[in-house]
């Protein structure tokens, strides 16, 4: 059990960490970053940081050493750092939730292997490989790299039109996995927690909207049936369960509506906090970053009802111009990440907007 | 005009200071903390901090500098330390508003010049006059210290069988004023903030409840009538008003309610954000902390609605050691400070319970 006025570990210094630190500091404890990036917008709300590779073995020691728990917020943390990290302090989620959610492979594997319904999908080796899998699968298609992708990069449409091959030259031949498209109706997610003790919560079904493959905009409730809020709870506990998993994770799926009726389709698992979560701040009773906070300390889980309908909507780019308009609108939530360009693509903040359940 | 990515430098690094900058850097800004005591909790969750005495010119002209605009934690800022910093960064709340709260004659006087009712009060410069002044107001009466009084420390009672002179011996003749003893039913306080282009936002009244002289618990609404929560709320605009007040201020006051019906009179202003606020923080729509920040950064200030009924209770000295078991009470919010020793009397953390208002 970690105490109020110990160190929480965080690998990685962006907005996630940032959230995740804030809300460590808020129960008390103390926080350090670890993160190869100067500057990075986590550091400013930490009370220490260490500015190092996820490679280099010594510092990652000192760094492990000097705290009571590490976390971490993006799953690609290579496994021999997280194997390092281990032997050195305790490490939530686990190595085990990194390796599975690392590789689009093991990961649709795993929940297929939980009776939890996925994209039909298939590895391949070789171009004949590849042209078998897209004849047994059919068209359209995806084809994603198995390690490394996220917001639509490394991965590529296979259409009627597209000659498999090249398709796969243009992510550079990467080992890469072939998934059936899902003609879907919504991208929705959960967001879920789980102690070590087995303690499990999970926040209302949440619905979301990609602009340029980037999340724009998250809608609590999602307008599903109850079973299918249901179903939802019932996969990511599952999938918690079966990666005896610590700490907040989302699970994004797709909902098909089709001639079967309303149903699930899970795309991914990330093994952290989740932009897609960002309304709990201020929309839910307890922030999913509080929640992961208390899951890996070991503490009790907090309420996740919501304070009413919520929509959360990303800043990106240029769209944090807004701010001070943002900050003139009643009840608008304006969360900023300290960062200090706006590329395009980059996300800057958000804005949470919560109305009363009926409107 | 602030804008996000700048800095906030605040004086002092207490709790206080510790929420203030984590609002701050919720909307973007980067903080900088300046405190004389090392280990300060408010450092942990801060960009940069200095320690440095209050009465170090050097440092607070580097600090001054490196900061964007000032505020505090604490009305004792020396005067000489707000002149220097004025000198080379925008302090908010002004001096004006540091002199008037710190010294209690200012403060009446201050006060009963706009008209707004005060308990009787009187200066003494000796003995005689001291003896004149209780004769005039009568007993029981209060012997308070013009300055650094809080907490109940700095102040004692006139009963009928006190002698004044030993009285005034054990608060080391010290400058003084004498107050009548108001008869109050409740101790009521209005959290309200003010823009420097005169924008105005009160939260609801609160009612107080003090334990050692030390503030125990908060709940809103006050549960007084319309009447006397707009009065409340005018008297807040009054004082902001006059002051030319640039932040958020905090007006206690004792609620009466004899012969003349349920009446308020003015005790005390503290010049900051303030304990009696705390419940602001997942209680209200925006908190005081952020409100604080709005205010002395020129930007819009946000909606100060009450989510439901709401009651703040502090965690004192060895209270703090529940926070297993309010960890685990659905929907109670738990803050700590990150204060290393739980010594009594020590403010070491606060729970908010947020209620519907019909219960």
């Amino acid at each position: 059990m970690i105490r109020p006025g110990s160190t929480l570990g965080i690998l990685g210094g962006g907005q996630l960490g940032r959230m995740i630190a804030m809300a460590a500091a808020e129960l008390g404890l103390r926080t350090h970053i670890y993160a190869p990036e100067e500057n990075s917008p986590a550091f400013d709300v930490a009370a220490e940081y260490t500015i190092a590779s996820y490679e280099d073995e010594a510092a990652l020691v000192g760094f492990a050493k000097a705290v009571d728990v590490v976390t971490y917020e993006f799953e690609n943390v290579p496994s021999e750092t997280a194997a390092t990290l281990s032997a050195h302090a305790l490490l939530a989620p686990n190595a085990q939730a990194l390796a599975v959610s690392q590789d689009r492979f093991l990961e649709k594997s795993f929940i297929a292997g939980l009776d939890i319904p996925v994209a039909p999908f298939a590895v391949f080796a070789n171009e004949d490989e590849l042209l078998e899998a897209v004849a047994r699968i059919g068209r359209p298609a995806v084809l994603k790299t198995r390690r490394f992708g996220y917001d639509g990069k490394g991965q590529t449409m296979i259409r009627p039109e597209t000659d498999p091959v090249t398709a796969w030259d243009a992510l550079g031949r990467a080992p890469s996995i072939l998934e059936g498209f899902v003609p879907f109706e919504r991208e929705v997610s959960v967001i879920a927690a789980r102690t070590a003790s087995g303690g499990f919560a999970a926040y209302d079904l949440c619905a979301n909207e990609h602009r340029n493959h980037i999340l724009d905009t998250t809608r609590v409730p999602a307008g599903v049936s109850a079973g299918t809020e249901a179903q939802a709870v019932a996969i990511a506990r599952a999938i918690a369960d079966a990666l005896d998993y610590v700490g907040v994770l989302a699970v994004e799926m797709f909902l098909v509506n089709d001639a079967q009726g309303e149903r699930l389709v899970v795309n991914e698992i990330a093994p952290r906090v989740h932009n897609s979560g960002h309304w709990t701040l201020g929309g839910a009773v307890t922030s999913q970053f509080e929640q992961h906070v208390r899951a890996v300390c070991g503490w009790p889980l907090g309420a996740t009802s919501r304070l009413g309908r919520v929509e959360m909507q990303n800043l990106i780019g240029h769209d944090v111009e807004a701010w001070e308009r943002i900050l003139a609108e009643p009840g608008a939530h304006l969360h900023l990440y300290g960062k200090a360009e706006a590329r395009a693509g980059r996300k800057m903040g958000h804005v949470t907007r919560i109305f009363d359940e009926s409107r």
